[in-house]
Protein backbone atom coordinates (compact mmCIF):
# COMPACT_ATOMS: atom_id res chain seq x y z
CA UNK A 1 0.00 0.00 0.00
CA UNK A 2 1.46 3.32 -1.11
CA UNK A 3 1.64 5.82 1.89
CA UNK A 4 -1.18 8.05 2.77
CA UNK A 5 -0.75 11.87 4.45
CA UNK A 6 -4.37 13.97 5.80
CA UNK A 7 -3.93 17.03 4.59
CA UNK A 8 -6.07 20.13 6.32
CA UNK A 9 -7.05 22.22 2.81
CA UNK A 10 -8.56 25.60 3.86
CA UNK A 11 -9.34 26.83 -0.21
CA UNK A 12 -6.00 29.11 0.53
CA UNK A 13 -2.29 29.93 -0.79
CA UNK A 14 -0.82 28.20 2.04
CA UNK A 15 -2.83 24.85 2.39
CA UNK A 16 -2.54 24.53 -1.55
CA UNK A 17 0.90 24.66 -1.36
CA UNK A 18 1.18 22.05 1.25
CA UNK A 19 -0.90 19.72 -0.39
CA UNK A 20 1.51 20.16 -2.96
CA UNK A 21 4.50 19.43 -0.91
CA UNK A 22 3.01 16.36 0.20
CA UNK A 23 2.23 14.86 -3.14
CA UNK A 24 5.76 15.97 -4.00
CA UNK A 25 7.08 13.83 -0.63
CA UNK A 26 5.08 10.80 -2.37
CA UNK A 27 2.06 10.78 -0.59
CA UNK A 28 -1.33 10.06 -1.57
CA UNK A 29 -3.36 12.77 -0.14
CA UNK A 30 -6.47 12.88 1.69
CA UNK A 31 -7.70 16.79 1.67
CA UNK A 32 -9.74 17.45 4.90
CA UNK A 33 -11.62 21.12 4.93
CA UNK A 34 -14.11 22.25 7.56
CA UNK A 35 -17.23 24.28 6.98
CA UNK A 36 -16.69 25.86 10.52
CA UNK A 37 -19.61 29.21 10.00
CA UNK A 38 -17.11 30.85 7.38
CA UNK A 39 -18.52 34.61 6.67
CA UNK A 40 -18.51 32.87 3.17
CA UNK A 41 -18.60 29.74 1.06
CA UNK A 42 -15.89 31.04 -1.47
CA UNK A 43 -13.27 28.88 0.46
CA UNK A 44 -14.60 25.78 0.33
CA UNK A 45 -15.38 26.05 -3.17
CA UNK A 46 -11.85 26.83 -3.65
CA UNK A 47 -10.45 23.72 -1.37
CA UNK A 48 -12.70 21.52 -4.13
CA UNK A 49 -11.04 22.90 -6.85
CA UNK A 50 -7.58 22.92 -5.28
CA UNK A 51 -8.13 19.40 -4.24
CA UNK A 52 -9.28 18.55 -7.62
CA UNK A 53 -6.00 20.31 -9.22
CA UNK A 54 -3.49 18.79 -7.39
CA UNK A 55 -4.84 15.16 -7.33
CA UNK A 56 -5.97 14.38 -4.03
CA UNK A 57 -7.65 10.98 -3.43
CA UNK A 58 -10.37 12.12 -1.81
CA UNK A 59 -12.15 15.24 -0.04
CA UNK A 60 -13.90 15.42 2.39
CA UNK A 61 -15.58 18.64 3.91
CA UNK A 62 -16.72 18.51 7.70
CA UNK A 63 -19.20 20.67 9.48
CA UNK A 64 -18.26 22.18 12.44
CA UNK A 65 -20.24 24.06 15.15
CA UNK A 66 -17.04 26.37 16.31
CA UNK A 67 -19.52 29.64 15.56
CA UNK A 68 -21.84 29.23 18.36
CA UNK A 69 -19.05 29.60 20.68
CA UNK A 70 -18.52 33.06 19.38
CA UNK A 71 -15.03 34.79 19.81
CA UNK A 72 -13.69 35.33 16.73
CA UNK A 73 -14.41 37.66 13.81
CA UNK A 74 -14.48 35.20 11.31
CA UNK A 75 -17.08 33.13 13.14
CA UNK A 76 -18.76 35.68 15.01
CA UNK A 77 -21.08 38.23 12.59
CA UNK A 78 -21.53 40.73 15.20
CA UNK A 79 -17.27 41.66 15.21
CA UNK A 80 -15.95 43.41 12.27
CA UNK A 81 -12.72 42.07 10.29
CA UNK A 82 -10.03 44.69 10.69
CA UNK A 83 -8.40 45.91 7.88
CA UNK A 84 -5.44 47.49 9.36
CA UNK A 85 -2.37 45.46 11.59
CA UNK A 86 -2.56 45.88 14.82
CA UNK A 87 -0.41 44.68 17.66
CA UNK A 88 -0.52 41.54 19.76
CA UNK A 89 -3.20 38.38 19.05
CA UNK A 90 -5.72 39.47 16.18
CA UNK A 91 -9.31 39.63 16.32
CA UNK A 92 -9.65 36.78 13.36
CA UNK A 93 -8.18 33.99 15.70
CA UNK A 94 -10.79 31.33 15.82
CA UNK A 95 -10.25 29.66 19.61
CA UNK A 96 -8.33 26.59 19.82
CA UNK A 97 -9.08 26.16 15.64
CA UNK A 98 -5.60 24.08 14.66
CA UNK A 99 -5.95 22.14 17.58
CA UNK A 100 -9.99 21.06 16.38
CA UNK A 101 -9.16 20.71 13.40
CA UNK A 102 -5.62 18.58 13.77
CA UNK A 103 -7.73 16.47 16.35
CA UNK A 104 -10.22 15.52 13.20
CA UNK A 105 -7.67 15.03 11.15
CA UNK A 106 -5.87 12.19 13.58
CA UNK A 107 -9.55 11.08 13.84
CA UNK A 108 -9.20 10.53 9.88
CA UNK A 109 -5.35 9.48 9.78
CA UNK A 110 -6.19 6.52 11.96
CA UNK A 111 -9.09 4.77 9.71
CA UNK A 112 -6.60 5.28 7.01
CA UNK A 113 -4.04 4.28 8.67
CA UNK A 114 -2.03 7.25 7.48
CA UNK A 115 1.62 8.14 8.76
CA UNK A 116 1.04 11.82 8.25
CA UNK A 117 -1.08 15.18 9.03
CA UNK A 118 0.28 18.06 6.81
CA UNK A 119 -0.99 21.56 7.79
CA UNK A 120 -0.12 24.99 6.35
CA UNK A 121 0.89 26.83 9.16
CA UNK A 122 3.06 29.69 9.18
CA UNK A 123 5.24 31.62 12.18
CA UNK A 124 7.16 34.05 10.01
CA UNK A 125 3.84 36.02 8.76
CA UNK A 126 0.99 34.88 11.46
CA UNK A 127 3.08 34.82 14.19
CA UNK A 128 0.33 36.49 16.68
CA UNK A 129 -1.37 32.88 16.80
CA UNK A 130 0.03 30.40 19.38
CA UNK A 131 -0.83 27.49 17.60
CA UNK A 132 0.92 28.31 14.26
CA UNK A 133 4.41 28.22 16.67
CA UNK A 134 6.97 24.83 16.17
CA UNK A 135 6.46 24.13 19.88
CA UNK A 136 2.82 24.00 19.74
CA UNK A 137 3.38 21.63 16.55
CA UNK A 138 5.73 19.46 17.96
CA UNK A 139 3.09 19.21 21.37
CA UNK A 140 0.47 18.33 19.30
CA UNK A 141 2.38 15.69 17.54
CA UNK A 142 3.66 14.07 20.87
CA UNK A 143 -0.15 14.11 22.14
CA UNK A 144 -1.35 12.84 19.42
CA UNK A 145 1.36 9.42 19.32
CA UNK A 146 -0.04 8.72 22.86
CA UNK A 147 -3.47 9.08 21.82
CA UNK A 148 -4.14 6.65 19.16
CA UNK A 149 -4.33 3.00 18.55
CA UNK A 150 -2.14 2.98 15.92
CA UNK A 151 0.65 4.96 17.22
CA UNK A 152 0.55 3.31 20.39
CA UNK A 153 0.84 -0.34 18.35
CA UNK A 154 4.46 0.88 17.03
CA UNK A 155 3.28 3.50 13.77
CA UNK A 156 3.96 6.91 14.89
CA UNK A 157 2.09 9.50 13.09
CA UNK A 158 4.30 12.60 11.82
CA UNK A 159 2.70 15.87 11.83
CA UNK A 160 4.03 18.19 8.66
CA UNK A 161 3.82 21.41 8.86
CA UNK A 162 6.16 22.40 5.83
CA UNK A 163 5.58 26.10 5.60
CA UNK A 164 6.68 27.06 9.61
CA UNK A 165 9.54 28.84 8.37
CA UNK A 166 9.40 30.49 4.78
CA UNK A 167 8.11 33.74 3.93
CA UNK A 168 5.33 34.25 1.86
CA UNK A 169 7.56 34.77 -0.83
CA UNK A 170 9.13 31.44 -0.25
CA UNK A 171 6.13 29.90 0.02
CA UNK A 172 4.79 31.10 -3.76
CA UNK A 173 7.83 30.42 -5.46
CA UNK A 174 8.12 26.75 -4.03
CA UNK A 175 3.99 26.46 -4.89
CA UNK A 176 4.81 28.06 -8.37
CA UNK A 177 7.30 24.53 -8.92
CA UNK A 178 5.41 22.17 -7.64
CA UNK A 179 2.30 23.29 -9.99
CA UNK A 180 0.20 25.05 -7.79
CA UNK A 181 -3.10 27.07 -9.86
CA UNK A 182 -2.84 30.14 -7.67
CA UNK A 183 -5.49 31.62 -9.24
CA UNK A 184 -8.04 28.48 -7.73
CA UNK A 185 -7.34 29.73 -4.09
CA UNK A 186 -8.61 32.30 -1.87
CA UNK A 187 -6.81 34.00 1.20
CA UNK A 188 -9.33 36.66 1.61
CA UNK A 189 -10.92 36.89 5.24
CA UNK A 190 -14.24 38.52 3.25
CA UNK A 191 -14.38 37.52 -0.18
CA UNK A 192 -17.57 37.76 -1.84
CA UNK A 193 -19.23 34.32 -3.32
CA UNK A 194 -17.54 34.31 -6.58
CA UNK A 195 -14.02 34.40 -4.84
CA UNK A 196 -13.02 37.60 -5.70
CA UNK A 197 -11.23 39.45 -2.91
CA UNK A 198 -11.25 42.62 -0.78
CA UNK A 199 -7.37 43.59 -1.36
CA UNK A 200 -7.26 45.35 2.00
CA UNK A 201 -7.57 42.48 4.56
CA UNK A 202 -4.81 41.08 6.58
CA UNK A 203 -4.83 37.93 4.38
CA UNK A 204 -5.21 39.99 1.68
CA UNK A 205 -2.58 42.36 1.90
CA UNK A 206 0.10 39.05 3.21
CA UNK A 207 -0.71 37.77 -0.13
CA UNK A 208 -0.86 40.80 -2.26
CA UNK A 209 2.73 41.45 -0.80
CA UNK A 210 4.12 38.41 -1.14
CA UNK A 211 3.43 38.00 -4.85
CA UNK A 212 5.52 41.12 -5.03
CA UNK A 213 8.22 39.80 -2.90
CA UNK A 214 8.59 36.76 -5.25
CA UNK A 215 8.33 38.96 -8.13
CA UNK A 216 5.80 36.33 -9.45
CA UNK A 217 2.30 38.21 -10.77
CA UNK A 218 -0.91 37.85 -9.03
CA UNK A 219 -3.41 35.75 -10.13
CA UNK A 220 -5.88 36.70 -7.53
CA UNK A 221 -9.46 38.60 -8.27
CA UNK A 222 -10.49 41.49 -6.64
CA UNK A 223 -13.07 43.59 -6.54
CA UNK A 224 -13.15 46.58 -8.58
CA UNK B 1 -16.31 36.41 38.73
CA UNK B 2 -16.48 32.94 40.24
CA UNK B 3 -14.06 30.14 38.44
CA UNK B 4 -15.15 27.96 35.24
CA UNK B 5 -14.66 24.81 34.19
CA UNK B 6 -15.98 23.46 30.86
CA UNK B 7 -17.01 19.66 32.05
CA UNK B 8 -17.10 16.42 29.33
CA UNK B 9 -20.75 14.75 30.03
CA UNK B 10 -21.54 11.65 27.86
CA UNK B 11 -24.71 10.99 30.12
CA UNK B 12 -22.60 7.86 31.78
CA UNK B 13 -21.88 6.83 35.47
CA UNK B 14 -18.19 8.60 35.02
CA UNK B 15 -19.45 11.55 33.66
CA UNK B 16 -21.72 12.15 35.87
CA UNK B 17 -19.61 11.66 39.00
CA UNK B 18 -17.07 14.28 37.69
CA UNK B 19 -19.60 16.53 37.04
CA UNK B 20 -20.23 16.36 40.85
CA UNK B 21 -16.53 16.25 41.28
CA UNK B 22 -16.34 19.57 39.60
CA UNK B 23 -19.09 21.54 41.22
CA UNK B 24 -17.79 20.25 44.71
CA UNK B 25 -14.39 21.95 43.69
CA UNK B 26 -16.13 25.05 43.65
CA UNK B 27 -16.50 25.38 39.88
CA UNK B 28 -19.51 27.13 37.81
CA UNK B 29 -19.36 23.71 35.34
CA UNK B 30 -20.44 24.19 31.37
CA UNK B 31 -21.36 20.37 30.36
CA UNK B 32 -20.60 19.49 26.92
CA UNK B 33 -21.90 16.48 25.12
CA UNK B 34 -21.45 15.16 21.55
CA UNK B 35 -23.88 14.01 18.61
CA UNK B 36 -21.51 11.80 17.31
CA UNK B 37 -23.44 9.18 15.75
CA UNK B 38 -24.05 6.86 18.81
CA UNK B 39 -26.56 4.29 18.00
CA UNK B 40 -29.01 5.28 20.41
CA UNK B 41 -29.83 8.59 21.64
CA UNK B 42 -30.97 7.63 25.39
CA UNK B 43 -27.05 8.61 26.48
CA UNK B 44 -27.93 12.59 25.42
CA UNK B 45 -31.06 12.48 27.07
CA UNK B 46 -29.62 11.36 30.20
CA UNK B 47 -26.65 14.03 29.79
CA UNK B 48 -29.26 16.52 30.03
CA UNK B 49 -30.75 15.01 32.91
CA UNK B 50 -27.64 14.90 34.59
CA UNK B 51 -26.87 18.07 33.73
CA UNK B 52 -30.00 19.68 35.29
CA UNK B 53 -29.92 17.35 38.80
CA UNK B 54 -26.26 18.49 39.20
CA UNK B 55 -26.32 22.28 38.78
CA UNK B 56 -24.41 22.87 35.29
CA UNK B 57 -24.60 26.63 34.63
CA UNK B 58 -25.44 25.53 30.69
CA UNK B 59 -25.29 22.38 28.80
CA UNK B 60 -24.41 22.31 24.99
CA UNK B 61 -24.68 19.25 22.75
CA UNK B 62 -22.39 19.70 19.88
CA UNK B 63 -22.71 17.84 16.44
CA UNK B 64 -19.46 15.78 15.08
CA UNK B 65 -19.53 13.82 12.30
CA UNK B 66 -16.99 11.03 13.05
CA UNK B 67 -19.59 8.38 11.70
CA UNK B 68 -18.24 9.21 8.47
CA UNK B 69 -14.90 8.18 9.45
CA UNK B 70 -16.21 4.69 10.31
CA UNK B 71 -13.91 2.25 12.39
CA UNK B 72 -15.50 1.54 15.38
CA UNK B 73 -18.77 -0.27 16.71
CA UNK B 74 -19.99 2.82 18.83
CA UNK B 75 -20.83 4.49 15.52
CA UNK B 76 -20.65 1.95 12.40
CA UNK B 77 -23.79 0.43 12.22
CA UNK B 78 -22.09 -2.62 10.32
CA UNK B 79 -19.97 -3.50 13.19
CA UNK B 80 -21.87 -5.75 15.92
CA UNK B 81 -21.29 -4.44 19.95
CA UNK B 82 -19.22 -6.90 21.34
CA UNK B 83 -20.58 -9.15 24.49
CA UNK B 84 -17.46 -10.65 25.72
CA UNK B 85 -14.36 -9.11 27.13
CA UNK B 86 -11.76 -9.34 24.56
CA UNK B 87 -7.60 -8.88 24.78
CA UNK B 88 -6.30 -5.57 23.69
CA UNK B 89 -7.93 -2.57 22.78
CA UNK B 90 -11.92 -3.01 22.26
CA UNK B 91 -13.67 -2.56 18.82
CA UNK B 92 -15.94 -0.14 20.45
CA UNK B 93 -12.96 2.42 21.11
CA UNK B 94 -13.84 5.48 18.64
CA UNK B 95 -10.98 6.93 16.21
CA UNK B 96 -9.18 9.92 18.60
CA UNK B 97 -12.00 10.66 20.56
CA UNK B 98 -11.25 11.98 23.34
CA UNK B 99 -8.70 14.37 21.47
CA UNK B 100 -11.79 15.46 19.22
CA UNK B 101 -13.87 16.02 22.68
CA UNK B 102 -10.86 17.19 24.28
CA UNK B 103 -10.08 20.12 21.23
CA UNK B 104 -13.55 21.28 21.52
CA UNK B 105 -14.03 21.79 24.91
CA UNK B 106 -10.89 23.63 24.70
CA UNK B 107 -12.30 26.13 22.34
CA UNK B 108 -15.55 26.62 24.67
CA UNK B 109 -13.02 27.19 27.56
CA UNK B 110 -10.90 29.80 26.04
CA UNK B 111 -14.04 31.59 24.70
CA UNK B 112 -15.37 31.52 28.88
CA UNK B 113 -11.89 31.97 30.08
CA UNK B 114 -12.02 28.67 31.94
CA UNK B 115 -9.64 27.45 34.19
CA UNK B 116 -10.11 23.87 33.83
CA UNK B 117 -11.41 21.13 31.82
CA UNK B 118 -12.76 18.04 33.39
CA UNK B 119 -13.46 14.66 31.79
CA UNK B 120 -14.19 11.16 33.25
CA UNK B 121 -11.37 9.20 32.06
CA UNK B 122 -10.23 6.16 33.93
CA UNK B 123 -6.90 3.97 33.46
CA UNK B 124 -8.04 1.31 35.76
CA UNK B 125 -11.14 -0.21 34.02
CA UNK B 126 -10.46 0.83 30.36
CA UNK B 127 -7.15 0.46 30.19
CA UNK B 128 -7.49 -0.67 26.51
CA UNK B 129 -8.11 2.83 25.08
CA UNK B 130 -4.47 5.00 24.55
CA UNK B 131 -6.75 7.92 25.47
CA UNK B 132 -7.54 7.19 28.76
CA UNK B 133 -3.52 6.88 30.14
CA UNK B 134 -2.30 9.11 32.45
CA UNK B 135 0.51 9.99 29.93
CA UNK B 136 -2.08 10.85 27.25
CA UNK B 137 -3.69 13.63 29.47
CA UNK B 138 -0.50 15.28 30.64
CA UNK B 139 0.41 15.46 26.91
CA UNK B 140 -2.82 16.97 25.90
CA UNK B 141 -2.55 19.51 28.82
CA UNK B 142 0.83 20.30 27.30
CA UNK B 143 -0.41 20.92 24.06
CA UNK B 144 -3.23 22.83 24.87
CA UNK B 145 -1.21 25.52 26.93
CA UNK B 146 0.75 26.30 23.62
CA UNK B 147 -2.43 26.52 21.35
CA UNK B 148 -4.39 29.22 23.33
CA UNK B 149 -4.23 32.80 23.16
CA UNK B 150 -5.37 32.60 27.12
CA UNK B 151 -2.21 30.18 27.88
CA UNK B 152 0.05 32.06 26.21
CA UNK B 153 -1.47 35.32 28.03
CA UNK B 154 -0.44 33.48 31.24
CA UNK B 155 -3.60 31.66 32.52
CA UNK B 156 -2.70 27.71 32.24
CA UNK B 157 -5.81 25.53 31.62
CA UNK B 158 -5.89 22.24 33.82
CA UNK B 159 -7.17 18.81 32.26
CA UNK B 160 -8.58 17.22 35.37
CA UNK B 161 -9.33 13.77 35.28
CA UNK B 162 -10.04 12.89 38.98
CA UNK B 163 -11.19 9.36 38.32
CA UNK B 164 -7.91 8.44 36.34
CA UNK B 165 -7.16 6.27 39.38
CA UNK B 166 -10.08 4.81 40.72
CA UNK B 167 -11.75 1.95 40.65
CA UNK B 168 -15.40 1.35 39.19
CA UNK B 169 -16.57 1.00 42.91
CA UNK B 170 -14.47 3.63 44.25
CA UNK B 171 -16.54 6.01 41.66
CA UNK B 172 -19.53 4.56 43.03
CA UNK B 173 -19.05 5.28 46.27
CA UNK B 174 -17.70 8.93 45.48
CA UNK B 175 -20.43 9.46 43.77
CA UNK B 176 -22.96 8.99 46.03
CA UNK B 177 -21.50 11.10 48.89
CA UNK B 178 -21.58 14.07 46.00
CA UNK B 179 -25.25 13.23 45.38
CA UNK B 180 -25.39 11.49 42.22
CA UNK B 181 -28.36 10.26 41.06
CA UNK B 182 -27.09 7.46 39.14
CA UNK B 183 -30.89 6.28 38.01
CA UNK B 184 -30.62 9.11 35.38
CA UNK B 185 -27.47 7.73 34.33
CA UNK B 186 -26.92 5.18 31.18
CA UNK B 187 -23.91 3.16 30.75
CA UNK B 188 -24.94 1.20 27.90
CA UNK B 189 -23.36 0.83 24.56
CA UNK B 190 -27.22 -0.69 23.21
CA UNK B 191 -29.34 0.78 25.23
CA UNK B 192 -33.00 1.01 24.44
CA UNK B 193 -34.74 4.18 23.74
CA UNK B 194 -35.88 4.54 27.17
CA UNK B 195 -32.37 4.14 28.45
CA UNK B 196 -33.00 0.27 29.70
CA UNK B 197 -29.56 -1.11 29.59
CA UNK B 198 -28.93 -4.88 27.90
CA UNK B 199 -27.21 -5.99 30.80
CA UNK B 200 -24.29 -7.96 28.46
CA UNK B 201 -22.28 -5.70 26.64
CA UNK B 202 -18.54 -4.53 28.30
CA UNK B 203 -20.02 -1.01 29.51
CA UNK B 204 -23.07 -3.11 31.61
CA UNK B 205 -20.97 -5.65 32.96
CA UNK B 206 -18.11 -3.43 34.30
CA UNK B 207 -20.73 -1.03 35.88
CA UNK B 208 -23.04 -3.78 37.39
CA UNK B 209 -19.85 -5.48 39.26
CA UNK B 210 -18.34 -1.83 40.44
CA UNK B 211 -22.42 -1.77 42.08
CA UNK B 212 -21.97 -4.93 43.52
CA UNK B 213 -18.54 -4.21 44.81
CA UNK B 214 -19.23 -0.62 46.01
CA UNK B 215 -21.88 -2.71 48.28
CA UNK B 216 -24.75 0.32 46.43
CA UNK B 217 -27.59 -1.42 45.33
CA UNK B 218 -27.95 -0.87 41.12
CA UNK B 219 -30.24 1.45 40.17
CA UNK B 220 -29.97 0.67 36.68
CA UNK B 221 -32.77 -0.11 34.75
CA UNK B 222 -31.83 -3.78 32.67
CA UNK B 223 -34.49 -4.92 29.86
CA UNK B 224 -36.27 -7.81 31.15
Amino acid sequence: MSKRAVVLLSGGLDSATTLAVARSEGYDCYALSFDYGQRHGAELDAARAVAMQLGAREHRVLQLGLAQFGGSALTDRSLAVPEQASEGIPITYVPARNTVMLSLALAWAEVLAADAIYLGVNAVDYSGYPDCRPEYIEAFERMANLATKRAVEGQPLRIAAPLLRLSKAEIIRLGMELGVDYGLTVSCYQADADGAACGRCDSCRLRRQGFVDAGVSDPTRYRK
